[in-house]
């Protein structure tokens, strides 16, 4: 990214969040949702899927039942697992999670409810624990109802297979994959207070998604996990906050799933015995990892959206309040128009700001400035010349694109990931049948 | 359209308008915005685009000056073409308007609001009027200076060249095509009584516009006349309620351009000497044929969408309001997810059940039913089974697609037009450089 532009003219400075997880000294590390002590995953093919060659059934467990927090669509069609699961959660103690892809068991009715049921029941069975204690995620095909055959035989396949491992993590995350090209996930260690002493939490965890996805309060299918002895209460903040900055925040096609599932495990290993609520002072240190989690898996979301060839951020600064900022930077990276010109190595500021005036929210168009991949090329509402060959140059070198827009009315900021609208999106959502 | 499906399920009955142009006898007819008498139009190539065969200027004028109404973009980013004719029209008399397409005139700031009223002082020297009833509309790239020149030679050339026939309406029509793939006019004629006797009423006009479609308050280019004898407020009544359920309820992308223009020109030369006004017993016709001229554009506009191959309208039924009805007719309008499936011919109700749920309209989805094409697809939230080749050739037979879906909740119906999401459309805005 570039410092000044051909014209001398200063870029626009995006505020630097404080408080993120590496100032409280956590480090990326290996090992996926088992990166925390106490869990154990895997995947495997059970028959949702016909190629034999892919994974479609997942299980994550906790060694033994620990607290869990959860987020789930606010579509008002939502599936018979998240209406399971929503129920389930709300106990805040939990065992193990089954997920599968292939058949989102939606619009299912009360046959769809049972076989969610029954399928948690299959895996309480194998693990020997309560079925309250198992949650179920689905993700595929709306509208068919869920066989149960492939659980009957895929769980106790999966169970027999659980692993604390990377590999172990790494199978889970593979088996809910859908149109994704590439598995999500992302862990963070780091040194935190607990009781007397420092222990090493862990937060990993996976997530799947590329298509259907502009998450309202959760997230596509997404399993996290810590060794964070955080209660219910704190589990659930640490989650909800979370989510509502990273996948709340991230938009492919404005289209927001009927299955949304973001889970988080805390199976207190890191220090036994000991509690961490959300007033301790170790929350803030792991609520910042479990957030550093959330933010690197909804930028890998964005990043593998549906045909994407760029991860495009976009900053909205000098909006009245963070909701204006935040219609407006989704206005913005929801706009086919910005969207195709990415696609097409196209630095049009012109869609921008048309995409930025149509939302509705109040702006002088004079007081508006906006910079394309660092360069500035609108300020005051009036367009700089624009170096053609050097914004094509930094469209060839970056897999990221950003654009940073000033309203030029208050001080608030907000931040949307998304992707550029390509052909391919087209045809994987579009050459079923022509 | 089929009356029952395979299942013997009837389709859902979407209410019927009454209050039509028909209801009130007006019939389509020839002519264009020349159909009202007193107007003269045409179009010429003027220099705005490279290419000689293609006409970029058009002159729409009233033989004398006449009553106006006017609606307007109400993007934040406003082109100076509108923001000098929502000043000027706001007096109620003009007697023409230059049209433009290649260059937007939109961020241009002080230089363009100049370029925008000489363009409008060249015309009014040609008509020998006041440069204060001279309207200006353009369509083009945005932020690009609007060069003088084409004016200076296109205008006079226009000007000896204006025509009272549908060759006149037709090439004004043409000269303002940008991506647009056909000319856009439609005229209606009635008989309506004017002060003591039966007069032919006569409103027709013309659009453009296929991309960065989702009017707000108005539309793309349209200039519209009618010879009924309108008072100014009759005339901006007719106009502002014809677009609120016409162009504002098309939406191609979601983006709202900055330039959207209509006009609306009443010359009165249907009954000299007579006036007509909101509280007259002539107004309710006229503003019905008003309104089927609006309709009629704002279909065609749908479905020359670009890279369109189907005009969908979307109905909301049984909706709490009109204003839940249009959102979630707006939600499914305007979800990519349902737009590729209709490119697909893939009747996916539940894309279509996942787009009504995400808008925060509240409703229970076991109350919903859908229709796709006349066909029961979808009843009390569960999916009816399915005719996939009855479906496909329902695909192959109609240029148009139907959906409705009925919510359960109230008795508010709300429908918009749209296009499906082809490859053809990111070839459009994405094949610039790449």
């Amino acid at each position: 990214m570039s410092v000044t532009d051909a014209s001398g003219v200063l870029p626009l400075r995006v505020p630097t969040a404080t408080g993120g997880a590496a100032d409280y000294g956590f480090e990326r590390c290996e090992g996926g949702v088992c990166a925390a002590r106490g869990m154990r995953a895997t995947g495997v093919h059970s028959g949702f899927r016909d190629d034999p060659n892919r994974l479609d059934l997942a299980v994550v467990a906790a060694d033994e039942a620990c607290v869990v927090g959860a987020t789930f669509t606010q579509n008002r069609f939502c599936a018979a697992p998240v209406q399971v699961s929503r129920e389930r959660a709300a106990s805040g103690i939990a065992r193990a999670v089954v997920l599968n892809s292939g058949n989102a068991n939606a619009s299912t009715g009360q046959p769809g409810l049972e076989a969610a049921r029954e399928s948690a029941a299959i895996l309480a069975r194998e693990l020997d624990c309560p079925e309250e204690q198992v949650l179920v995620g689905s993700t595929g095909v709306i509208g068919k109802q869920m066989p149960l055959d492939p659980y009957r035989t895929g769980v106790p396949a999966a169970v027999r297979l659980l692993d604390s491992t990377a590999q172990g993590a790494h199978l889970a995350a593979r088996a809910v994959m859908t149109t994704d090209t590439v598995p999500k996930e992302s862990s963070w260690k780091g040194a935190v207070a607990l009781g007397d002493e420092a222990a090493t939490v862990h937060v990993g965890g996976f997530v799947k998604g590329s298509g259907m996805i502009s998450p309202n309060m959760a997230t596509m299918l997404s399993v996290l996990a810590t060794d964070a002895p955080l209660t219910h209460e704190a589990a659930q903040k640490a989650l909800s906050d979370a989510v509502a900055c990273s996948f709340n925040k991230v938009t492919v096609d404005s289209d927001t799933s009927t299955n949304d599932t973001c889970i988080l495990f805390a199976t207190g290993k890191a220090a036994p015995g000991v509690l961490v609520d959300v007033d301790s002072p170790a929350f803030p240190a792991i609520a910042a990892a479990v957030r550093a989690v959330c933010e690197d898996l909804a930028r890998k979301i964005a990043a593998d959206g549906e045909g994407a060839t760029k991860l495009v951020t976009v900053d909205v600064l000098g909006a009245a309040t963070d909701a204006d900022a935040d219609v407006v930077a989704r206005s913005i990276a929801n706009s086919p128009l910005v969207k195709t010109a990415i696609c097409g190595h196209d630095a049009n500021w012109g869609r921008i700001a048309a995409a930025a005036g149509k939302c509705g929210i109040e702006f002088d168009q004079y007081d508006v400035d906006i910079d394309f991949m660092g360069v500035p090329v609108l300020r005051a509402g009036l367009p700089l010349p624009m170096d053609e060959d050097k914004m094509l140059r930094l469209f060839d070198e970056n897999d990221e694109v950003s654009i940073v827009v000033s309203l030029g009315v208050g001080t608030a900021h907000g931040r949307i990931w998304t992707c550029d609208l390509t052909h391919e999106y087209i045809t994987i959502n579009g050459d079923y049948r022509t």
